[in-house]
Formats: C-alpha cells, sequence, structure tokens
C-alpha cells in the first residue's frame, strides 16, 4: 500500500476533441485537471493567506527555484523541514528549474555545457546553475514536481540559436533526469521541458528524444514570450500532438482566461501563471463578465460587487466602488482583495472546463464562455 | 424602546486606583473599556480585512475625516450609504477631525479664526476645514463617535502658542456642538478635546472650559508629540482628574503597550494608534514575551512561531523564520501577518486590563506585565 500510495500518476478520465479531463496523483493528494497553479514566486501567492488559495480550489502552487535558492536559501528550507512546512501548503507543489527567471533576472548570464553562471538579482552574488544542482535544489525543497533546467533564450532569437539551446537542453534534461533517480523522494516527479521555439522540425525533435527518455510529464517552454498569439497555438497544438497521451501536459507561464481555455482544447493539462495575481495588485479583475479594471472612475460610485454569485469573499462581498477606491489609494487591502478574487476566478474556470470535459460539452462551452470572457465591462 | 437604543452613553463597571472598566453604548453596540481602536485612516485597516479586526476583538475603529475628505470625498460615501457600508464595518466608528492630519500631512496651512486652509497632500488642491465642516463631514461619513476640530501646533511651540491654540480649540469647540446638535443623527456623540500641551494651568483653563459645555465624552489632544515620557504621564495624570468621572476620556494617537497600561492606569479608557500595523508592515512584532525584530538574522531558523498560546493565526501558525523571510523579501503576506499578529495582541492586551480591573488586581497585572513587555527577545 505504501508503494502505491507514494506513486506518481496521470489517469485520463475523459476526452473532447483534445480537451483531457484527469488526475495527477501525488503522495501529497490528487490534482485535478486542467490545473491551474497560483504562482508562490517567493514562497507565498503574493498577498494571499495559503487557507485563501485552497479554499479557492487550487490543488497544487508553484514555487521558483531561481528565487528561493538566492533567498532564503534551499538548504535553509531543507533544515526548516522542507518548502511544504515553511510556507504551510500541504498540497503538491510544483518548482520550475530556475532557467527562465536567470534569463528574465538574471545579471551576467553566461550559459556553457555544464550550465549556467549568473549573478543574483538579489545581492549580485555569482551563483551557478547547472542541471544536477536545479535537481539538488528542488530535492531539498521538497518539491512534488521537479522541472529540468532548461536554456531560455532571449526572444527573438536566430534559428540556429533555438536549435542550440532546444540541444543543449535536451542533453540537461538527460543530466536531470540521472541527477533526480540518484536523489528524488518516492513519488516525486520530473518534468522535461520541449524547446524549438515556433520551428515545428525543432520541437518535433525535442520532444521525440524527450519522450524516448520517458518522463512522467512534459512541459511546453519557450512560448507566450512575444510570438503572436495564432503562431502559439499553432505551435502548441503541433507540440501536444508529439507527446504520449498518458502523460500530462504543462504549458508555462500561460496566461489569460481565453489562453487557458484554447490551450486546454489543444490538449494542456497543467498551467501557470503571474496574472492572476499581478493584474489584482494593479487594479484589474478577471470576472465571468470579462475585464475591470478598477482605476476607472466609472466604478467609483458601484455598489455592485465583481462577483455577487462568486463564492470569493473578495468577489461577492465588497462594492466596485470600494475596490477602486483602495486601488487608487494603493492600500493594501486592494491588491488583497483582486488577488484573492482573480486566483479564486481563475480556480472557478479550471472547474468549469472540468465539468464541462466531464459532461461531454467543452467545445459549445468554450465558444459560448470565450464570447463572454472577451468582453470589456468598462472600456 | 427606540430612544432606549439610540442613546449614547458611557457606564463605569469597576475601578481600581485610577483605572476603570467600563462600556460605551452606542447604536451600533458596545465599546467595552479600556478600548483600543485600530486605526483604518483610509476605510481600511492597513493590511487586515475586517473580519480579522473584528474577530481580533475589536469593538470600534477609528477612520480619518482627513483622508477621507480627500479621497474618495465625505459626499461619495454619503452617496454609496455612508463609512460602515463602504468599508463592511458593522460596528461603532469613532472619526477624528482632520485636525492632527491637517498639520503633519497637509501643506500651505493657514488657520484663522474661521477654520483651517491647506493643500491636500494628494493633488494639491485646496480645501478648507472648518469646525462646522469637520462636523458636516464626520455626518456624512455616518461616524458614531465624532471629534471637534482643535488646532494642532507643530512642536516645540512658546507658550502663548500654545494658549492662543488652546483657547481658539475651545472656541471651535462650542462651535462644532453648535453645528453638531442641528445635523448630528440620535446615538452619535462629539467629543471635546482639551489641549494646553505641558501647562497644567492651560490644561485646566481647557477641560474646565470644556466640562462646562458637557460633551459625551472627552479627549486629551497633544500628547506623546515628542515630549518626555514622564511629563506626558504627569500631564495626562493631572488632565484625566480634571475629567468627569461619568465620561469616556480618550488619549489620542497613543501608544506603545506601556503607554496603554499606564494611561489605563492614570485614568483613561479609550486609545488609538497606528503603531500595531506600521510596525507590523516595518517587521516588528509586539508579544507578551516583549518586542521582536523580525528582520534580525537571529530569526532566520527559528521554527517557533511569535506566540504558540495566542488566538491569532498569524502569531500562532507562522513560524518566525517564514515571517523573516516574508519581511526581508518585502512580501505582501510579511506586512498581512504581522499587521494581524499585533492588531491581536493589542486587544489580548485591552482585555486583559479589563479582566485585571474586573477581578481587582490592576495593579499587581501592570507591574507584572510591563516588566514583561520590556524585555527585548532579540536585542
Amino acid at each position: 500500500m505504501q508503494d502505491q500510495t507514494l506513486r506518481f500518476g496521470f489517469h485520463k478520465i475523459a476526452q473532447n476533441g483534445a480537451a483531457r479531463l484527469g488526475e495527477i496523483a501525488t503522495p501529497r493528494g490528487i490534482v485535478r485537471t486542467p490545473a491551474f497553479m497560483p504562482v508562490g514566486t517567493g514562497a507565498t501567492v503574493k498577498a494571499l493567506y495559503p487557507e485563501q488559495v485552497k479554499a479557492a480550489g487550487a490543488d497544487i502552487v508553484l514555487a521558483n527555484t531561481y528565487h528561493l535558492m538566492l533567498r532564503p536559501g534551499a538548504e535553509r528550507i531543507a533544515r526548516l523541514g522542507g518548502l511544504h512546512t515553511f510556507m504551510r501548503w500541504d498540497g503538491p507543489i510544483l518548482t520550475d528549474s530556475g532557467g527562465f527567471q536567470v534569463m528574465s533576472l538574471g545579471k551576467l548570464r553566461q550559459v556553457s555545457e555544464e550550465g549556467v553562471h549568473f549573478q543574483s538579482h538579489v545581492d549580485g552574488a555569482g551563483h551557478m546553475l547547472s542541471p544536477e544542482r536545479a535537481v539538488e535544489i528542488q530535492c531539498l525543497l521538497g518539491a512534488d514536481i521537479h522541472m529540468q533546467l532548461d536554456d531560455c533564450l532571449e526572444l527573438p532569437a536566430e534559428r540556429r540559436d533555438i536549435e542550440r539551446a532546444m540541444e543543449l537542453s535536451v542533453r540537461w534534461a538527460e543530466r536531470s533526469q540521472a541527477a533526480f533517480k540518484k536523489q528524488a523522494m518516492p513519488g516525486q516527479a520530473l518534468f522535461a521541458i520541449v524547446q524549438g521555439g515556433t520551428d515545428e522540425v525543432l520541437r518535433r525533435r525535442s520532444a521525440e528524444a524527450l519522450v524516448k527518455m520517458d518522463f512522467p510529464g512534459y512541459a511546453v517552454g519557450g512560448l507566450a514570450v512575444g510570438e503572436s498569439h495564432d503562431i502559439m497555438l499553432s505551435t502548441l497544438e503541433g507540440v501536444t500532438a508529439m507527446l504520449p497521451d498518458d502523460k500530462p501536459r504543462y504549458l508555462m507561464g500561460v496566461g489569460t482566461p481565453l489562453d487557458l481555455i484554447e490551450s486546454v482544447a489543444r490538449g494542456v493539462d497543467m498551467f501557470d501563471c503571474v496574472l492572476p495575481t499581478r493584474n489584482g495588485r494593479h487594479g484589474l479583475a478577471f470576472t465571468w463578465q470579462g475585464r475591470l479594471n478598477l482605476k476607472n472612475a466609472c466604478h467609483a460610485e458601484s455598489t455592485t460587487p465583481l462577483d455577487p454569485e462568486s463564492t470569493c469573499p473578495a468577489a461577492r462581498d465588497y462594492s466596485r466602488a470600494y475596490l477602486h477606491h483602495l486601488i487608487k489609494s494603493g492600500e493594501y487591502l486592494g491588491s488583497m482583495l483582486l488577488s484573492w478574487a482573480n486566483t479564486a476566478f481563475y480556480q472557478e474556470l479550471m472547474g468549469a472546463m472540468r465539468s464541462s470535459i466531464a459532461e461531454g460539452r467543452f467545445e459549445a462551452w468554450a465558444e459560448e464562455t470565450k464570447a463572454k470572457l472577451t468582453q470589456v465591462q468598462d472600456a
């Protein structure tokens, strides 16, 4: 029984077109898919209590290896009992490998076969992140799902650079897997990351090489980084078709509610994105009737809540006028309420997708919902 | 019956030395005294949900006339149903008159017999605050306890300036009372503010004039503004003795846990202060074992919570190591948790004072508690 409960696995329950309903089993609980993972960069989903994240319906959260290795440090978190204890989240945690943040936040980044050397954006100290060190850090954190280190390019990039980075990422996947097998705990899983930009040939080479290595899950990296929406979706559609049906697929760093629907329609099972919390801090709310910018003067005397039918107190109990006032005044509570409401909305959206797939009506639901969500209530 | 429930009143239950246990009755509920009022400057106690403020044990909160008249505006709040509805606080609210904030935040301040003219710190617009306008604003907000407009001096000041400001404040008290009688709702109360610096003669003239006008409560203004602690306490002791026994006494803008104990010992019933929330945002925690600076490196690997016996989740459920990390990283959750823990501690402190007075052992309790609270755990 112990072996059974400690096994990582993915179980597909239903499918509508390419859209999949499933469950990821981890020793720390089930992740219902399609799943959206709130982002807890620095061991906290910004401006939310962990209880709120859980109550909103999130089964799993993401944390950032890059941020945590710099502050407070992976060894320190391990001494404190691991990331789950540290941040009071007892459900599954996925940690990214740090590759993307090294590219976007690190300074003086130098990529070699060995790994990537960079300077911390916190204190300027030099750090080396290799595939092996990335796995070691994620083991120290105690992540349930680890991501391999990949070489994330700054865009735009030449095809030959994309190819070089993709091939390096494949070699790093192999090293990550070897390191993971030595160190990881039973039931933990390491996902590989398919790279290759928007080039189908490169994506296929990446996917085939990684699938051959038999990872328990596959991520699609290097999308939604500046290419057009159409290109993003067509590339995604091509890549998911290259991935095994019986493994979860994770689209990294995406996205808007519409992106999530379009991506689920193309066979994606997992997402993470800072949008619900970052936009919330900036006064933007996602609702079933479309987006709202609470900074707009039209909300200044509105006694209506964001969504009177929401189960989230932030969306249901506070007037738009009050939210407008809080955001305009730079009050903490404005960021707290809108981050909370958006996090809850994203979970409601995933729940609605799961229900519609279960009931065999995902396509109709998606058409109807996309039309609602593209409304702008206060343009 | 209606008249009964709409009446404002103070009822003294017990007394130990000068320390008083009592209840203020308002149409929106009872305020147990000695009471600490969390400060909701801009219609929100910073970084707390209203439910947390209530659950911490606060019977009443304070809001700032100055801030709310500038943003979102008193007329707007009135159109939105009043301040209680706007900020989702259904208990009593005390509003200050704006005098102190005009002095400390307003620009180009000009005091005349009529009132005070100043420029908004938000947008530079010119505003006039007269005793009548201050009452009007507080009526628009729907405050349960109003404060008269007073002339708050910048310190240090000459005796003749303190005298002039005190006399002007007495005349403004009279005008405030006349305006209040015309506009206020049944059960609302207007408190007068005793001024006069640290000069006993001036304080007595102020108190005698105001007591003659028969206000339902009296505040002590112009203390804890830079004078020494001993002078503050001796002045306070003198002033409370000049005030009627059957009216609540409110020491404005005070203070540390020790200040609260010393002031209750001198007959004060009500307090407000930004310390618990402001210090919380800066990483300082108040506990029964003394103060903690969570920024200190000594907390970096401490798995101990702030106070394992607290009823406040923020103090009980999160490790000091995590709080240290959050504060060092500038995360919202750090400010949220420490503001919450401090707000709860202040209410616990007031509750303990009330119990000790009820049990006739305030003096012994105070000695014992002051010794504990002056400990510094992490110096």
